[in-house]
């Protein structure tokens, strides 16, 4: 059995020569993330194209992990991978109206190629697959026997996007998957949008510890092509909402457009039923750092830190090579036990790589002094708790997966406290105003998330310092009494809905 | 102990009926090619830009995991991950003049988006990325410190090719890893160069088993911008080499162009020495597939088959459900035990499936039947040899891992023989003609692989058909004697190359 010592480790330097990493998350949150970005070396800004970012290693490697994650999901759910082409031949693109008109603003266009000039046609950089996958779909699907067909590529997409851009959370080139399913009824196709929101659950939540409401998204706030859009938002530090992924029900808008149908056990034609669904990882890699990180820096979920166990040698004159070799063949055993593990053998001093490394988010720190070695023990650093164990070394694996288990519930379970007390609801304009001046998200009554609540949701916008109505909650059950009016317009509301502030 | 009952399984298909794939590769390997990328859906050719395929699950997955492996082994050598965008602005596109001038007549150029009409400057769609990572490493390097710098990247490249496209082997976006280091010293750049080939033996050859010689290119046919390119070629079915990865000695060219410096150890300043690396996955499955595929269809190496193992229930009337029941229960175990299985319970009769799998390459075949059930056994079939083996449940997992490293084991060394037997070597110029009717890489003296070289490899080109040097094989240990003549010039032979047909 280990010996288990518990103390609470002091985050004073006592060396004021260390470069500390210290910034009030949650009331400097811009200045946290921009500071964060940079000193853990998350994304590299100096590109010289606008919007467009390089990930080093620190974000790669995680995202890498957090792909492999949501693709097994999707694969377990019936979905396989495909990859399409990363350009649309402008014909092809311009074939369903709703959706032409919703992305051309966004398109980056090649036109020329070569020494050869002009391209006979434009080709777009895809901002979504639709327009790619589509023609292909109405190749492939023949009759019920194709169907369902389940399909997800992993690669990046191009949008030129007006507003102004950040590092993982808006930019002009972006990481994500999309999902592109096909079926013969309408309410498959419904059930499959409910699905994805579970795989969001099941991932984005349960995995990489993102809180977050499933929203049925009003009318007016939809994809373009699409019959209702569903999104995922989760609450930013500074109280403000970020979409996650969304899912879109497109009914038969882009099978009738592209001419997806299939023919039905009776030998009848129909029009096959369709969604698409979009997590987007660079994104959802912003969200899950800003929600999980401290004063003192980052702090991963044990699955996808890029680095699981940061090995500190605490090196004194007399014993300096027994150290040595003791941490290296700690590494050794714990990189074949499967951990993620990397020895810090430079020449810093210990405490300067302790604040480096917890800045880095590194969930476990092993320190190896003279009393290990002797011990045949490790001392642990947890990241979250920062509490110290010394442990055994016949029972470390056991030790480091349990550590990294609780780490990762543990930092769960602030993520959705936090979430959790940033939920209002107002049943007065005067309770709305005093919540939005606390950063929530809050539920109120709500005339309509049909296309005649529009007008509300634009006053509700103009009137309370940009407030959006993000739509009707897709685990709802409570529906207004009669009694309950719509703040704007005072008719009786039909529903609740989330308002608050899009980051 | 399993009972082993091997016995032969005839091709001969014993119901007309069935749709079989029985195409000679060696001597049709051009149909055989187009018609197995149709028939096990590998590519779909369909898509309305000229040199863009779209890859359907059963590439897909076994390209995924090919990428798994390939990045595993970049890992463990030292290598880490990084995204970088893929467009290039012009200006830096231009930064090196050998390389542009080799590049641009294949680049694909973004002029304009969304509705704001042209672009300040044109965007290159990357069609490699050394101007768009190299900037920043001038940014990232400082001091001896930060060297060696090891990076790599996934994703795809775009280029305008000119010549005829072919699915995988040749396109105008592929798939590929590049791997971008930086030294200090120009050895160590050359050392990895070597090592670069080192990862191409672990990998190609012996994890996917594709055979290649490596090869130092001629100087006129180097990378642009590079001092020397080092490239593996392999042998297609039809007797012409194909290069797989290649690896580049920039020299300091890219980091004079790029301003790419360190301070040393006293302070003083020097330029980096640079090696680029760009094994492209696509082309390494066409590889793949046409080295390892035979007369009847596709075989997958055990570790890259998108399913390793299929089940095929033969059900009776009688014992139906409990065959059924007995199939679903092997599935579910197989995959606990990680294997990728598929359980084909489709209506079509057990010869069809037999057939259908067989030309889609899964390496193995279990076959449940009434007997299987009532003896807690399996049929066992192996793709590669055609033979079967009844095997007890109890040792199923054990079984099963053998087999699949035995089919791969034995695929190799098919290949390797297939390989090995086309090598030839002419001393006469009768034998070259000869040799190169038959097909065969021959290895020739001659005079020179520098620029002094490139007429008489001009000359040969125009007088054999087409048949070009690729270079010194990099384990070469021979050196011509004093009288051995370059068969074009008649000087004395500098060296022995390789010549043959390039696919």
């Amino acid at each position: 059995m280990s010996q288990k010592k518990t103390k609470t480790e002091k985050t004073v330097s006592e060396d004021t020569q260390i470069e500390t990493f210290n910034i009030d998350k949650v009331n400097n949150f811009s200045e946290w993330f921009t500071e964060i970005v940079k000193r853990a070396e998350l994304a590299d800004m100096r590109y010289n194209v606008k919007g467009f970012i390089v990930y080093p290693p620190w974000s790669t490697i995680s995202i890498k992990l957090m792909f492999d994650i949501y693709e097994k999901e999707l694969d377990k759910f019936g979905h396989q991978p495909v990859i399409f082409p990363s350009v649309i031949p402008e014909s092809n693109f311009q074939v369903e109206s709703d959706h032409v008109e919703g992305f051309a603003p966004e398109v980056f266009w090649i036109t020329s190629a070569g020494n050869s000039g002009l391209l006979e046609e434009r080709l777009a950089l895809r901002p979504t697959s639709e327009t790619a996958m589509y023609p292909l779909y109405s190749l492939w699907i023949r009759s019920w026997r194709d169907l369902p067909l389940k399909r997800y590529q992993s690669g990046k997409v191009w949008r030129y996007e007006g507003k102004s851009t950040r590092p993982f959370i808006r930019g002009r080139e972006f990481i994500w998957i999309e999902g592109h399913d096909v079926f013969a009824t309408l309410e498959e196709a419904e059930a499959q949008t409910r699905e994805d929101m579970q795989i969001s659950f099941n991932v984005i939540q349960d995995r990489f510890g993102i809180p977050f409401i499933g929203f049925q998204r009003p009318e007016w706030d939809k994809f373009a092509g699409a019959v209702h859009t569903y999104a995922a938002d989760t609450l930013m530090p500074d109280g403000r909402f970020l979409q996650l992924p969304s899912t879109h029900l497109l009914g038969d808008n882009f099978s009738k457009a592209f001419n997806i149908e299939y023919m039905d056990e009776e030998g009848e034609k129909h029009y096959a039923y369709q969604t698409c669904y979009g997590p987007a990882i660079s994104r959802i890699f912003g969200a899950m750092i800003s929600v999980h990180g401290d004063d003192t820096g980052l702090i991963f979920p044990f699955e996808v830190a890029p680095i699981q166990i940061v090995i500190i040698p605490i090196l004194s004159k007399k014993q300096r090579s027994k150290v040595e070799t003791y941490s290296k063949k700690l590494q050794e055993m714990l990189q074949e036990q499967g951990f993620r593990v990397y020895l810090d053998n430079s020449d810093k001093r210990p405490g300067e790589k302790y604040y480096f490394w917890e800045m880095k988010g590194i969930p476990i720190r092993l320190e190896i002094g003279r009393r290990e070695v002797k011990d045949s023990q490790v001392t642990i650093f947890r990241r979250d708790t920062r509490e110290k164990e010394i442990m055994d070394l016949t029972t470390l694996k056991e030790s480091l997966k349990s550590i990294g288990k609780s780490l990762t519930q543990n930092i769960i379970a602030k993520a959705k406290k936090f979430f959790e007390d940033h939920l209002a609801r107002a049943d007065t304009i005067d309770q709305l105003v005093e919540h939005l001046e606390n950063k929530k998200m809050i539920k109120i009554p709500w005339c309509s998330i049909d296309l005649d609540g529009e007008d509300c949701a634009d006053e509700l916008k103009d009137e309370f310092a940009g407030a959006q109505v993000r739509g009707i909650d897709v685990r709802e059950t409570e529906f207004p009494s009669g009694e309950q009016k719509c703040f704007i317009c005072g008719k009786p509301a039909k529903c609740f809905v989330y308002v608050g502030k899009q980051y």
